[in-house]
């Protein structure tokens, strides 16, 4: 395992394939440690770790606090409704009386691409990016791969067809960047109002054909439609959508034998995909979530953790 | 003590009279830890307890978050304000998601009856249902049926008068149950328009006169008018209902000496019972509350703790 | 250092001086507790400490939290936006409610004065008033006297100047009762509308005229504006405010050479104070903060801890 230097996790775009490849690595170890009676280790004793939303997010807040209590660390929960954002504090002002406050390292999720990075600049505590506005959510991605490589053994030489909504979705960006990285093939499909402009640059093939692509795959990602946002009028319909560029059953029949289907949820069901699918031998949906809280255990170990290579992470599992 | 193998709490009405007579007394030996200085015992580390309450209450969601504290769990809460589910999420999805997450049990509120059963049956993590609709609250009819045994010294053969809106009240529901499994007398009192039909068939008699009634009680437990729901108009007005089913002073001089006093609270002071009365000498409002901590320990204890019978409860007090 | 017999803290006002002393004392050892990797003493294991808040107020609230969990008791946060407040339930109703199950101390902030003096007098469990209406905050205030003799070694003989809306703050009134305690001249500016009637009988100086002031102080405070109240028009306009009574690099360069600037949080940049100024090396702005969390340590420990001599505070930091 090499040895980790990084203090925050902003953009899987930073990170070298050595370092995802230690992230998933660690990942595989904690998932050993959440498999146990006790789900628990002390490596993160004494550290206090918050989490710091400016938008809802249940899960991915949830995800990290039982992440960090599996670590033994001291967990906070900062949800920027109802706090002093109202009395006109910058969200600046307020990560830095976080960091004052004695936290260690801030989970951070805002609506505006960014606002983590200003932050990881002006601190000394660690900033995870928990989803900026469209830029990215790094966790995602990771645990993304490592459900993949769990699944299908490897990454590299695999097809990835990412299905929806590219045009807003940090999750596509990151995972983009991931699969690239570690070799695969991405194609993404969705309709054109959806697709970023100059996205090929990325080193992706732009499809808007899904039965076409479909056949081909080993990893079918399908995206949240957002329908919270669809006043900005994207879609036709949500029907039209559905038939369209949802996975049900018949179009899966198109699919190669085991591919792989994955969602970074909340699903959409009847939309995005069927029922049938979501719950069927295909998904790894709740692998996904159930990877994340692991995925995320490493990344704060190896943000926050001991960097003394004497006791490493074998030890830490016998402790 | 009989051995425990319930892998959820959904309804009083599902236990037998020795898993009650089981709860009760694993819950004498809790209350005894929280008589300490430090009320804590080792029983659930490294698990994780998530309320997820659809249904705002912070009375039940803390005494659950506590009772699960002073076992060492680490704990989760989620509201479903501000949640997901405001994305179209479904309740079971997101329990699945939460369970994905690795915690071990969820403690459950909702608005409509039966959605803990539902989960409970798709789950592998244990469900506590903490009040469903208009059905089943099963922890409050323990902590009462805990508090007034240990009052009284006993259930059996107790006269139980239960005073106020059956129609609404799952907590009417679960006592009764409770109070008849355990061999009390149960008779309920209140407006006709707030009588569920057939509510005979279940072994109460039914009265609208609680001058005549109270003079026979050994417990008067009288519940909350739920004066936030009373656009639906059941009753003429509120100083009408005081009038009639209220419990002040002259009232009580009707009852007999050593009558108890029970409400499961939050009381409107004025309306179900005066000021005086609620916090009279024959009041155990109080107490309810604080073995509500006992026994939800009790029953989270149940539930998750080791199943070895060498480790019993006695050598868990000496951790 | 002395023995502690206090319950409470709800009134700086209260303490004698050498009970300050004692906070700031061992605020101190909390500090150098936190200064170290493993931040967490074993202090009030087992300890339920529960924050009410009828107030926003992320700041605090987290504060406080933290400084529990580094003394390893148990926290429970009780916000009452989405409580049974909106049931109808008094106050003192809930707070007996958290007490019954069994939080030993109860962190409460209200807009109403006075609230914390009424729990307090009615409940077993210790009380910390954590700010109610425009009365008292006094925390904050021994925050600030442990920040000031960190940078200037004493209180004793400071000239402190108290600059903005006196009239509505809590931070104020505890800070000048606080001051004048431990010895130093305290100096209120700001406009006439916002200076309560007849408060020179606290011992303070009265003036309208900031850079007459500034010239002579060792300490200015600046306190905040709250420009979400000010429909009700205490001022001509904010631009006039600042320009009368906001701190900028100009109006700093009268004050003396080792001036120190503090500010209670959340700061109006360009109203109080500029931007300059806040981030300038005259501020203890942050480390008010930091501070707060060593003090509140202090607080908790003090109220709840042994009270036994033998293991005092030298014996915890080794723990």
């Amino acid at each position: 395992m090499s040895s980790w230097k990084r203090h925050d996790l902003l953009d899987i775009q930073d990170l070298s394939v050595e370092e995802i490849e230690t992230v998933l690595e660690t990942a595989q170890s904690f998932k050993e440690v959440l498999g146990r009676d006790v789900k628990k280790v002390p490596a993160l004793r004494g550290k206090t770790i918050a989490t710091v939303f400016f938008e809802d997010s249940t899960r991915t807040r949830v995800s990290f606090e039982i992440a960090a209590k599996c670590l033994s660390a001291d967990t906070l929960n900062v949800s920027v409704k109802g706090s002093s954002m109202s009395k006109g504090e910058s969200v600046l002002d307020m990560a830095k009386n976080i960091e004052a406050m004695n936290a260690d390292l801030l989970v951070v999720r805002h609506s505006c691409s960014g606002i983590p990075d200003i932050l990881a600049r002006h601190l000394k505590a660690s900033v995870i990016n928990a989803g900026d506005g469209c830029r990215a959510h790094p966790t995602q991605a990771l645990l993304d791969l490592f459900t993949i490589r769990e699944k299908l053994g490897k990454i590299k030489g695999l097809n990835v067809l990412i299905v929806g909504d590219i045009l807003h979705s940090r999750v596509a960006r990151s995972n983009i960047y991931g699969f690239i990285k570690l070799g695969a093939k991405v194609t993404i499909c969705g309709p054109t109002t959806l697709m970023p402009m100059g996205i090929e640059t990325l080193g992706v093939k732009v499809s808007h054909d899904l039965d076409e692509e479909i056949a081909h795959a080993d990893v079918v990602m399908l995206l949240r439609i957002q329908t919270e946002r669809q006043q900005e009028k994207f879609l036709p319909s949500m029907n039209e959508y559905a038939r369209t560029f949802g996975v049900n059953r018949k179009r899966l029949e198109k699919a190669k034998k085991g591919v792989v289907i994955m969602h970074p949820g909340p699903t959409n069901r009847g939309i995005e995909l069927s029922a049938e699918v979501a719950d069927g031998e295909h998904s790894v949906i709740l692998d996904q979530v159930n990877n994340g809280v692991a995925v995320r255990m490493a990344v704060l170990y190896l943000l926050l953790g001991t960097k003394d290579p004497v006791i490493g992470l074998k030890e830490l599992k016998n402790l």
